[in-house]
């Protein structure tokens, strides 16, 4: 097993990019990435992305965008996991360099979400969920999120504007980042007032709608070690999988996923919840902030939005969650979140993240999640020199 | 970097099996894999799938599959390159396995076509292609291939009733294949009176519109030598790739893609294409039978359908391809069928292919075609005790 590093990022700014299609979102981020990583192309190109046959009639996405790249030839395959595709192709890239079969792969996250109607996303985004026994039910993917953060707040008796501290956070993140959506800072008053979407998920619990593409370049650490840039190494790569349907779930407030794939990363860095820098957390929904940082073992269980009240998760707290505005500030194409949440911990890590600059960050985690909590994918990155 | 074997397999019949849901196909193959290799559940599962999102309202699969399947918990992913997401969803996973980072992988190629109206299907289907550049157009997939059968018997003058001995050897090697979806042979006259569909392509040049599942489980090659079965080693697993579009490539009739997987596959395995005993060839239109044993090295450009004519590829021939029914006669569930190549090779290799066992097959090679060639999968496996 060959230990793997990244050597190159890339991405697009996120936003309702109407004049960019896929392969030219795929293709930018890509190339950026590439001339980073100072490659002329790489092996193999893992494309994560979820939505593309649904709402841009186009499967077999990962060589179209190889060609548009000017890569024609090399190895090509879509990675799918709902949201969490960008984690899996991530993890499908390490191991494929670790195998030493190939050396260089590149990993791009791409979505195109604003070119359709409301609702022909509306029912692509429930794709995500059990299609017989929830989509056939006629329940949104919000609707889904909706339940388990209502069960949040009656379990826990959790005030919702307690939740506003994580959106309030994001938005600050966001305002000093060029590639985010949201670039302005709300108020714990905006957020109070903020429209229902499906209650009690209001408009700042929810991530937007947006097109974007982030890309990553890995090779083997013997290889990035030569290139006399910053080092930065996978310490772990980590996912599991739960039930797809909330129904089926032994405790819809645990997401048993998010708690094995996060056990599962620590054990392979050997290091612990305390040794962690920041944290990009996958910030889709509110509640989905607060559970997968208890389910990471970050927070005890119903107590993560006072935690984020208190200032723990903000840039100079004890740890630092969507440095860069995470899917609520920066956005969330939803293919393409994962790698995103990558480049923006690489960002941290290599010191080049300016305003929103994490003193003193070595090791960082992100944690991707698909559907509501059915596949996460843990991943530990370090700065190794 | 581990060598990799193959230590399970299994399928479903393929047919218009409307009583069984995308999630049943896909446990029942796996299931039956997962007993073949004697394990209890494998660390990951890469599910090969094209038309869930679109057909049957369903991402996230893999996920979805693995828990159906009583493995809730582990790893999972879907992987599409089209109709070569079987392939690559198998190049995959023996990377996982070579990467050390996991031992027992279980790969499902699962696709359920025939539950909604002919329309759809061909819409989805034409998303293999080049949305912008040929879908857009009108362009259906079987149009596309028959513009490439065309300017093949343009080109090299041949015939159109010289592609008939590509359907005459597959249907007669279904007959006894109890999983097939057509177990009835046809002769040179039914061939040639057969309805055009997309002309000049007829009936028989056409692989169905079908539902199926197929599934393997791999591990180290030290662990497959302890079970005690016949040891089937993954010798090489290539793939490359070209442009979606016909209209870009350099010549329609020379795909690329397929010569580029076979050359670096045989590299790898340190073979030439005459130590291949068995071949399971794409076989979705005719045309691409010829073409994928051309770019492989079986046969001169322009005489793959005189060589099949002449017996060469039956059982018994020099090189038997298509030998369980192929797409045509089998079926072809576009995302399952590079598994189902892989299963059907795998059964010959294992010596336990009944009536239609080619003898003394020791080492085969399939090759999994996903669009008009834009992405191909070369596999040589070999029965190595």
């Amino acid at each position: 097993m060959r230990d793997v590093a990244v050597i190159g990022i890339g991405q697009t700014p996120i936003g309702e990019l109407w004049d960019l299609s896929l392969r030219q979102l795929g293709a930018n981020a890509l190339r950026q990435a590439a001339a980073d990583a100072g490659i002329e192309k790489p092996d193999t190109l893992y494309v994560a992305n979820m939505l593309a046959t649904r709402l841009s009639n186009q499967a077999h996405l990962a060589t179209l965008v190889a060609d548009y790249a000017g890569w024609r030839g090399i190895e090509a395959a879509t990675i799918e996991a709902a949201c969490a595709s960008g984690g899996m192709a991530f993890q499908t890239a390490v191991r494929a360099v670790a195998s030493g079969m190939v050396n260089v792969v590149a990993v791009c996250g791409v979505e195109k979400m604003t070119d359709e109607t409301t609702a022909q996303i509306t029912s692509a985004l429930a794709t995500a969920a059990d299609a017989d026994y929830e989509g056939a039910h006629g329940a949104s993917f919000v609707a889904l999120n909706a339940l388990i953060m209502r069960r949040y707040m009656y379990e826990y008796k959790v005030p919702h504007q307690a939740f506003g501290a994580f959106s309030i956070n994001a938005h600050k993140n966001a305002v000093n980042n060029p590639n985010a959506m949201f670039r302005k800072a709300i108020s714990q008053a905006v957020y109070d007032r903020a429209p229902m979407i499906a209650d009690p998920i209001n408009l700042y619990d929810s991530s937007p709608i947006c097109d974007g593409a982030a890309a990553v370049i890995l090779a083997p650490l013997d290889m990035a070690k030569r290139l006399g840039k910053p080092i930065i190494r996978v310490r772990a790569s980590a996912s599991a999988t739960d039930t797809l349907s909330l129904a089926d779930r032994r405790n819809m407030l645990s997401l048993e996923a998010a708690s094995g794939s996060a056990r599962k990363a620590y054990q392979l860095a050997g290091v612990n919840p305390s040794d962690i820098d920041l944290f990009e957390v996958h910030d889709a929904f509110s509640v989905m902030s607060a559970l997968s940082l208890e389910g990471a073992g970050f927070a005890e269980p119903g107590t993560a939005p006072y935690r984020a009240q208190d200032g723990e998760f903000a840039i100079g707290g004890r740890l630092p969650i969507s440095t860069m505005g995470g899917l609520k500030g920066r956005g969330h194409p939803v293919g393409a979140t994962g790698v995103y949440e990558l480049v923006d911990l690489i960002t941290q890590l290599r010191g080049e993240a300016g305003a929103n600059q994490v003193q003193a960050a070595a090791l960082g985690m992100t944690q991707n999640i698909g559907g509501t909590g059915a596949t996460v994918v843990a991943h530990i990155l370090e700065r190794a020199g």
